[in-house]
């Protein structure tokens, strides 16, 4: 069994960490962390877990932690660039779901997050934990920074085309939208019911803190620097994330749907449907799957990728259980075979 | 393995099922059957099915069914009552997910649903199947009548009550509502995204179907005849009924959370939260669980009982697997260990 | 014109009333109140107002204040009480959409909002502000406690009927359901879009702060006291209450549909629909009506009304619109020919 | 007054041009025709209007619809195109919500509609109706096709950049997003409550019937073609079209929000937001108003606009009130003044 601890538990990705590692076969929860909820039952903040998680939140304590063999930190950013090196120096291996080890370069770093990074070793350590591209790396890491929910919808559907040399790499479009969660539960007057219920609207259009580490991972796929504009969108539901993408071909001669379908056909959670299908963020809910689609409307140069996942799942929690499954040898899909939940 | 079938898989009962059976480590899906869609793979009509169910929909044949340990009926009324006779006569046991073999008085049924029984042997034999009441007489079945939705949470929050015979049996109230997916997959305009979201109504006032049901069930429990208005209500969501159910005690000397918390002791699936709890239909949300909570505002005579359930879970198909489980010997969790989707 | 001042109008009755004065024919918006928010303009809290309303909110100066004919109070409960007198003295009329002037007995009142009520003469000259009860003395009032979103929808429900002495006064059960804008623009985790959406609870079941004021107002039409056991619940939309209100009938020889048309025959605010209908809340959306139904389930003894309002309107802004309307005598319409937003 | 007809008045856009008219002062609504609803009251169908509108769905018939002033059709495609003409005839002037005349080169409109255009004549008379270009023309008119929601938005977005040749007329992109509403009332499973909340999806990317539409605008005011990708998108609200528009400029050396707040000073119904400003679909619900706001992320040379309107309003029934009001020299704003319902 794996013993696992978890510091800032009391988000939507931490309750969903749980709700995945309540079930991981390999996994014993041994310890999860608030300063503020210290005391309180797991189960009493979110009853879903009544009957499957007896812990209680408890102040973060170094000892306790390294006593884990692999901590998850589910926190904002600023916090694991200073616990984790700790946890590392013990033995403790971290997969850290916030934003702290995600960017190489500190300077683009620190101008986005508006902080200098406290543990730039531990940054240049980490590895990039998107399985898709990184897996054999993620296999030894000590330190995973797990990838953003954006970044990683975004991402899986330009891959295949940025690795090829397929498509300009200037340009680049990403039209983003999604589910409120992703906002975080934080007691906040602009993601109230009655604030993002039945209303439709663009956020971070001038910058928007995912577009550097995108532009990171694509332009590290492509080989060159990417001109990408980034528009997120936020959408009245809970949870999924659905990235529509443009870029424009340089040869038209190619099969694009083969050329996806090749790409990920080793992968367990990124699923190409069938020319012509409509990707609905529906048939992930729950689930640790990217689905994606891809189209040229009208036969034209302009290539639209559909790429959609749960930004809580495949772009949060799910993510960081199948990188802890890599790191320890587990079953890649271990604790993470879920049916979305449709309706 | 349990070789399992469906019959009339097509709708949101019939896609739930296979939501849960996908996974059930003690089952084979063997055989899907849907007329109207013959030939069509159940993960194009379903996408997040795909990866885990591999059938086609087919014309429901005797044969093949009946090669079934097991057959699941997803059917509207009419259906079951006249194929599950044959497949019982084959030695294959059935679970009506449907109406015809929950009501015992068949003039009864026939009131209520327009049209003559046409199997009355196997309407007398067929078990009700709520197994905090019928454990025992499910386990020796070959017929078991799944429990209509509202019907489940509206008597596990009554029995202990009538039971112990605390409450006066006339006067009940059970005002219930309703997520949306309990109308069914049919294209209807009354169940459009634009009819029923930001809005809220009730429905049926004058006499719904799952009436004559609960009455039988609080009958049974109470010994005598109850009375009983119920009034279902339709609520802006997908899944989750709450039943808000009102009686008055006979005498207010009893500790009522103890009575609950003793009555369902060792049921794996009715989960009595703490006294002063709020139980809220996102904590079972994709869960076979039915929670509960007591109260008795003011301290008066008045007993109010909150009761929540997933409606195509414990509502539907979760309590059939939850019911194959007890007729198959299987442990009855098995392929039910499912935390709530919660955001 | 009416001159109209607004304390503490940055919530959802504030911006409601500012939707419905904006068009009102005889209102001339003066001044709108809230410290929090000094000098930013309304329109860009609202952008829905851009074009409508040029104001900007400005820290309450009694000055200013009392140069309006009336203010409107959208505060929390113990802001009117200390500041109303005051405008009263001045020759201001005051509408008071909170909750200091709606209970008589101030010892309730002291019982269930915490605090002591420090102006008992202005609570003691109050108007409660239903015209379907108080049209008259509204007329000449110089103080309206404008009534509870809840007690508007039960108590029009609850009245025929208690007043023509039909029904039994102990037992009375109202089940109630309101869209989540009723709690407010609080940043506030319970009412975010992600606790809320896809739900459905009770809460306050215990007691809330509605269920004197219900029972001070059933009590007045019956004569005699009431005993109402009141569960209000939380619905997953902005706005609307439905109340499904239950009593038991002394004499099941009366006609209620036409009871219920003959009480409400003159009122432009109370619609009692056809016998068989069903009120959905949707059909109130931003209107000022409120919609009855009236039930006898299989024609037995316990009567069934649903009674649907915009809890923003006719629980709130627009009632306060309609009284401010019948103290100066304008038509009692005027501003609120509003027909409801469908779909 | 202006004796007004609907033909086809049981959809979302017939409803919702009832709501508008109802309460125009300068409006007698004379005639509305259904012929499967025929003799149903309207407030029936739509309990909304109930004390509001007093019709009940006739059949269609040509006497009585030719002695309205002007008819509206609120009709499926096809319509339109075989009675418009008959009524032009007897001096009726008519407002078509459909498709039949907005396309001027009739075999693209064959190509897209899949029949042949029978009355050539009335389509090349009908003035295309975005006031915002053709105010002159339509207040002349007989025959008014009245913009799809999709193209309103997406026009008024790109306007200013195409008349002042300010951008590349290849490489648009316009990634659009709708309310369910825009799907219409008809039955299908597809705008079911439980196929659409929560979740997103795009659809019609290999080509949507409002592609054509969009691109005859754009080419207009370019006055050349134009290379336009146009993907909609279905989100999980009722009302609302948010258009992401995206573009390169030829120049950056332009004050884009200058331009735009110039192009659109006059208009009543264009508001062009401050700088830096996010334009919500809600703050536009029921309001006949596009709001719209201008981006160049991190200062490039990629231009960002996005622009908000009601699907049913400024998208259908409101742009169909306000032309009819040019086109009998009415205030252009009669009737229409409506502030967006928010929250």
């Amino acid at each position: 069994m794996i013993k696992v601890g978890i510091v800032g538990g009391t988000g939507y990705t931490g309750v969903e960490l749980l709700r995945l590692l309540a079930l991981h076969p390999q996994v014993e929860l041994a310890v999860i962390t608030s300063r503020s909820e210290e005391g309180v039952h797991v189960a009493e903040m979110y009853p879903n877990l009544r009957g499957y998680v007896d812990l209680q939140f408890s102040v973060p304590d170094l000892d306790q932690l390294s006593s884990c063999d692999v901590v998850f930190f589910a926190t904002p950013h600023g916090v694991a660039m200073d616990m984790a090196p700790k946890l590392l120096e013990r033995g403790t291996r971290v997969i850290d779901l916030g934003a702290d080890f995600r960017i190489k370069d500190l300077e683009v770093w620190s101008h986005w997050y508006n902080m200098e990074h406290s543990t730039p070793d531990a940054a240049a350590e980490a590895v990039y934990g998107l399985p898709e591209v990184n897996r054999e790396q993620i296999r030894g890491a000590r330190l995973v920074a797990n990838p953003g929910c954006y970044p990683t919808a975004t991402q899986l559907g330009y891959l295949p085309l940025l690795e090829q040399e397929l498509i300009e790499t200037s340009g680049l479009i990403a039209d983003c939208k999604s589910g409120v969660s992703g906002a975080g539960r934080g007691a906040s007057v602009g993601t109230l019911l009655c604030e993002t219920s039945e209303s439709f609207k663009a956020y971070g259009v001038q910058g928007h803190r995912h577009l550097p580490e995108i532009k990171q991972g694509l332009a590290q796929a492509a080989g060159t620097d990417v001109g990408l504009t980034f528009v997120p969108h936020l959408t009245p539901m809970i949870r999924g994330i659905h990235s529509t993408l443009y870029s424009v071909l340089k040869n038209t001669d190619v099969d694009l749907q083969q050329l996806f379908e090749q790409r990920y056909a080793d992968e367990p959670f990124v699923d190409v449907m069938p020319a012509g299908s409509l990707p609905e963020t529906r048939s992930v809910k729950g689930a640790n799957t990217c689905r994606i689609a891809i189209y040229r409307p009208q036969g034209g140069d302009t290539v639209v990728v559909l790429s959609v996942i749960d930004n809580l799942v495949k772009g949060a929690a799910g993510q960081a259980v199948q990188n802890m499954n890599i790191m320890f040898d587990l079953e890649e899909t271990s604790g993470l075979h879920i049916v979305g939940l449709m309706p």
